[in-house]
């Protein structure tokens, strides 16, 4: 699936994570960044969909195993010094949480005028 | 410029981070990720270019600086839980230190079957 060369050569950080760039396929927007470990990493190749190692709740997170909306990878690519991943998906449904597309959906300035972690 | 309590929103990390995601305000491809402390992002909208802080170096570096190719900012995006940027930019030239336009030019599968970091 994924050699144990390859999976050592990967940057990971000191938590043993890479940062995972999720862009649509088709429309080319970032729809959102999230974390994974080796495992999440070699989930997301087994399964063919997104699974991220989510920090705050400590767990394997399947994106969409809940609401459905699942992002279905159609490649994954991986950066010149090997620490940042960026997944092409299709996307099932909305990427975020808050029911938005993408989790980009404010600029700087709007966020300064209304700054709040949503 | 950017006021004290959207700073203070601003989810850094336990290093005084957030990574930012650089994307191609005309072709969408995304060109890179590197990271931004609060005096990089305050540059950054000073100048109107990127500039980021250098984990390795220790170091603001200014995007371009040396190889001409800088990255004009069009536009920044913050994520709904305000942990991620995405800068939109016009690049003059490769963002890749390769000589690549991206820094993403492996497959995974690629990256498998010659796992390097460049």
């Amino acid at each position: 699936m994924l050699s144990d060369e390859a999976i050592d050569t990967i940057k990971w950080s000191k938590d043993g994570l890479i940062p995972a760039i999720v862009q649509d396929a088709n429309t080319k927007d970032v729809l959102m960044m999230a974390y994974m470990n080796a495992e999440a990493l070699k989930r997301t190749l087994e399964k063919g969909e997104t699974v991220f190692w989510s920090r705050s709740r400590k767990t394997f997170w399947h994106k969409g195993e809940t609401s459905g909306n699942i992002q279905k990878v159609q490649e994954i690519r991986i950066d010149c010094d090997a620490d940042t991943l960026l997944i092409l998906v299709e996307a099932a449904g909305p990427a975020c949480h808050t029911g938005q597309t993408h989790c980009f959906y404010r600029t700087l300035g709007e966020f300064e005028e209304n700054p709040v972690r949503e």
